[in-house]
């Protein structure tokens, strides 16, 4: 309800403006004993953090995390789990503009209204900058997964109407778009160019896949494995859709052809195709959890755009700043924290339902 | 965390299997003094009945429910409303078939797996009967709704391929496939009729738009409005995707096209388009709520398909039992209940937040 | 927050009026495969009920208890468990006089004022009634407590001022004021009687033991085990106090006498005192968890008393009705309850704790 | 759940050792536009802070606050207000012979039994240091109250066998002990004075009172006012029982006594006595809030005590460093700060029943 936590076990709970002091996370809920260091946390905020290609926002910011409790000696102890991260590179007064300007796409205008006073300042609380703070959470329960072999992927599917074409994910990593296919990804970065250079911005389509999911997580009716991964995902500002396994495509199909068929595999019951991506009744099946999300062009663009002021009259605003002409190779490791920290709840909860 | 409840303030709490005495729902957080009756609750779940129409399962229950508690003289009490609906139509020895095989599509093996037992008679806690409690306590959160202007419409958008080409409120519930364009919905009535009498289901889109919802809804983070409506409505076992505004056709626009401008109307701030899709940075804008999500087909269908027994082996079944050959138009009043559930909670959340 | 929620793994959820149709419960999260039936509550509920010696209110209910949901074929499938009692005897003729008249030490005016309405009827939500749910739902979590041999024992340990002298746990349910010491027993029901010939009402403790916990339940800082009992507890309405191993009698103490001494026992590590009641930093020792209530005299009492209407204007008040002179015995099985329910909540968290 | 949380609305989570870099708190779930500053929290802090007096513990602290968000232009801003709170006097090495034995009456057993690893350091985070967390929530939760006219006074009514004879507000902060009664005070400090000299340590009782209240709070069942308070209280680590109004002597007391009778004052129906302590079917009555707890002596003292170590073999500890020979004075901001958090999070929980 506290519309600042996440999960209901492994409990993370974020604060911190994009100007302000410092942004930081407790995660409640930790299971203890687990080997942790700033450097497992600092891999995926690195992932996350401005400035780390050409095609990113210019914005500096090292994001280097401190764990302030819940670490001794090298391992977790069950206890309240913080982490701080220092805002670096200010620069208040490019905002100063915005201060009583609503920026089209932004929370600007709902901020004001809900609270009827906002940190103006680079987004303040709304600032995609918050999402540091969920890799940070996320990278801790990687670690756990990781201890049960559970791998989460995920990539730039699409950026604007260019696809990948295959689905590679030694070469993720290994260009600036996190694209799985290296042939889509240089006319990804081409369309990501032409968008900043026409003061512009654009969407695409991020794609994940959780690959060692046991199965059994999630729970019947309203606390389904996939309930909790929308709820996760969509809680991402910039995404406005999210599908599993075929998705929308299910919807034009008959039943005989999207029902996956069960089969043994070994000793374990499998089904031939995974057209439900990983759930059946809200239940892991031990699939592949596979998912997409629709990522937003970002709402912060330099050109100039039409909006009102505080005051509701007619207003011209260009959005200073330094701005991602698309988000989507920043938001891949977000969406693989907030998969992580799901799955680790569950995975946690599931542990209640063990009569052993 | 439990699996069986929704909402934070306004919270819902379900019970029941398909096949036992009974199914239930407790709602509590109920503010006082709300003028309710059963008739009131009716209203909703015959819009979601089995055997309404040819097209939907010819299972016969009348769903009738009983008010138990939190209901005096009329009125509600702010205490524990309780509503109970008894199952009718037991019919048990059509799912003896199915104690230890684990149909395609369906939740068998991911209950079975994960509780070590399951109630198998008609899916038991699995079935889609369960969303009948969801209707009814959908109906009291309508109610407070209704008291605020706030109306939630829901409809079926396509039927497979076969899309609405006009959106006509008025004509959605004189067709028994639920579209707001008459002339789609006989071609719909007859993509239904054929997958039925190939002993075939067939998937959809369902689109709810929500009108009259003040600025201010949702919480930033974690709590946006969009991911609890995202959370509810995948909830829905049916549910395999869900998109806002416009949702994954954003994916492939330009920054510039897809911002809604502000411009002020009378003397309330607007934008003049509503790509958004009713929220910014998770919070309503007052402009509708637009979304859609993805029906899938129904896993139950009567033609052979191949699958395994509890055992491994390979084996043949054919869901026998009345089952519905398109969800969509019983899914609409579910879609709607969740909608309207979400929105409740999250009006009563609001008042914490204003200082008067 | 829900009012009529309690847990957080194992969450319970009652509804229901003194007057109402009927009064229930659901619980969620009930691990699966435990084997449960109606006689294993009934058994309790018997202890709570009504009319069950001359001692207590001769209001017939015979609180006959219906499942129905959460158990198949004779065991818990881990799906939510509901519970239904219809009331019975409800005789609402003789709360007609209070609909408009506040009852010293009831909820008439707190309920009015908080709701702007009430069932008036036998005090409607704020009976003591309530507490058969409590019961219900406990019983299912003895079961689980019984499957490791934890053992809830709890009796009257004084009336007014007569005390039991010893704690013999073997007669405890063979006498009707449910004491520990046969000769106070016949003290304690002199005394009630007494209270009763004078139209009056007396209070008493309630003593409760908890053998056989392991050590580790509970979570430091907020979620202390001790005051999770203390919240459950003091649930009951007529509870206005509660104190864990000295309680009180260790304000004036000295630390080195207070201090329990850790020696080996075997292979396990115990305290040679057990002052702290069975919990050091709020999580158990392994130790009896030891506790008291203090049980306030009942508000309804057949005298005349002045009072206000719900004018404001002078009034006098006789609580006509069939009522208990002392609730001592029927709080014994309630006391349990709420603390099988604490437990079983922190046994089922503890699982997520641990590495294993 | 997660045990370093508090509150459902207004909600609190800490973090932090005794003797790691800091210790912190997130409050979620603040209205907006409150004036709010460092200086509002450093206050209470300083009633809480070591070292403060002859009687308390000489380890210095500063304890000083530093507001990392949720505070914009000196008004808060309805998103996650952090505080930080830097340890500076750590001298871990007074602790390390603590490593390997578990110190009587402390949580080290336990701690290293449910979790496997702790931070010994100090008592990690068993430590009462992390009440100044609590204390500075509290803070923010009395400037919310402060708007309403509620106050929250508490103090030391006895020490040891001690006890104040007369309750004088205004000499509380006017004496090391802060005891309402400044004869009474002269011998609670020597008493003392008395345990420290011999190394040893002494228990007390606080009692605290709230006027101002609004009638309403609180709910019924589970969600009583009587019930949070008691939770919130007992999970402060060294409080071992609580009542209300006439607590356990109601216990010996007639219902016809008992009872609290209604009049009308002015315009407001009032009760002619407050045995109930502000409370009745767990909703405030208007009346004061009039509770008690009882605090066990210390459990760290300098003389020698036997104990086992890590091994189970037997040991001798004498706890070193710098200890309270008497909580009590430390203890009363600490109540203030848990009846603040209590009271803010129902009176906002209060706004969602107004149908208003």
């Amino acid at each position: 309800m506290a519309g600042n936590s996440y999960g209901d076990i492994f409990k993370v709970t974020t604060f911190g403006e994009s100007h302000g002091p410092a942004i930081g996370v407790i995660v409640d809920g930790v299971p203890p004993q687990i080997p942790l260091s700033e450097k497992d946390i600092q891999f995926d905020l690195d992932r996350r953090r401005p400035g780390q290609s050409k095609i990113t926002t210019q914005r500096k910011e090292s994001d280097t995390v401190e764990i302030l409790s819940g670490v001794f000696e090298g391992q977790t102890t069950g206890t309240s789990l913080a982490m701080l991260i220092r805002n670096e590179d200010h620069r208040s007064k490019d905002y100063s503009n915005i201060k009583d300007i609503f920026r089209p796409g932004h929370a600007d205008y709902t901020f004001q209204k809900k609270y009827g006073i906002r940190d103006y300042r680079g987004g303040g609380r709304s600032s995609g900058r918050e999402t540091a703070c969920r890799v940070a959470a996320g990278a801790v329960a990687k670690k756990i997964l990781d201890l049960q072999n559970i791998k989460i992927i995920a990539y730039t599917l699409s950026v604007g109407s260019v696809e990948a074409k295959k689905i590679d994910h030694s070469v993720i990593e290994k260009n600036i778009v996190r694209a799985p296919d290296l042939a889509a990804a240089k006319r990804m970065v081409k369309k990501i160019d032409e968008a900043r250079k026409n003061l512009d911005s654009i969407g695409g389509v991020v794609e994940a896949r959780v690959h060692g999911t046991p199965v059994g997580l999630g729970d019947p009716v309203f606390g389904k494995l996939n309930a909790k991964l929308a709820y996760g995902l969509m809680s991402i500002g910039t995404i406005r859709g999210i599908e599993f396994g075929l998705g929308f495509d299910a919807t034009e199909m008959l039943g005989s052809k999207h029902n996956d068929k069960f089969y043994l595999d070994g000793d374990r019951i499998r089904t031939r195709t995974n057209n439900a991506g990983g759930t059946l009744g809200g239940i892991s099946t031990g699939e592949d959890i596979l998912l997409r999300v629709a990522v937003k062009p970002p709402s912060s663009i330099a050109s100039a755009q039409q909006t009102v002021n505080a005051s509701g009259e007619d207003a011209t605003i260009e959005v200073k700043g330094r701005h991602d002409p698309c988000i989507c190779p920043r938001v891949v490791p977000v969406v693989e924290a907030m998969i992580a920290l799901t799955l680790v709840d569950c995975l946690l909860l599931q542990k209640t339902i063990s009569t052993s």
